[in-house]
């Protein structure tokens, strides 16, 4: 069993161009007995944003602060604290804070991608 | 994709007596395309608590909202909003909400368990 506050995890800054003010902590992983999948959480500044990609992997994602945008093919959908998201495989993706405070969200994906 | 706010989310109550004062919604499954784990979030009544028990799958755990105990086979951990926990196969558990308010917090599954 692992129990620890998110807080006490290591911050790791993305550094790649393609996107903006994004930072990372890994909380649950295989290095931890994961055996399925991985609970990252993501740290969004005020006007940054994710990739903008697709991967043949799934995201499942929720938000536990903040407000933002979700960009997909097919349009932009507002979401903010509370809301769940499901990118399938494949789906062109990306998660842009629009708010005017951090936000974070949760993000798990397969430990074999 | 799919998103939505977990309030939008049908709410299911657990009536098993092993239980006391729990409500789940499940975010995100196979049914929505989910291809490897699901997303559950549980609600507990203040004085209520989940099934002490154990299972061959893990669990995957984020506070939401409220504060509680982790009850395993090592003792009680206190857990409050911002805490992840990750529960493995065979481990005993049970998660109790100690504080003055609903205690939530979401519980990822493999869908092959």
């Amino acid at each position: 069993m692992k129990i620890d506050h998110y807080k006490n995890i290591e911050l790791e800054k993305i550094t790649d161009p393609k996107t903006k003010g994004v930072t990372k902590r890994v909380l649950i992983s295989p290095k931890d007995g994961a055996p399925n999948f991985t609970m990252r959480m993501f740290h969004v500044e005020t006007g940054g944003y994710t990739f903008h990609h697709s991967h043949d992997f799934e995201h499942e994602v929720f938000i536990t602060e903040g407000k933002g945008l979700v960009i997909s093919e097919n349009g932009s959908t507002p979401v903010e604290k509370g809301f769940s998201v499901l990118i399938e495989p494949g789906e062109i993706h990306q998660i842009k804070n629009t708010g005017e405070t951090e936000l974070t969200f949760l993000c798990l994906i397969p430990n074999q991608k």
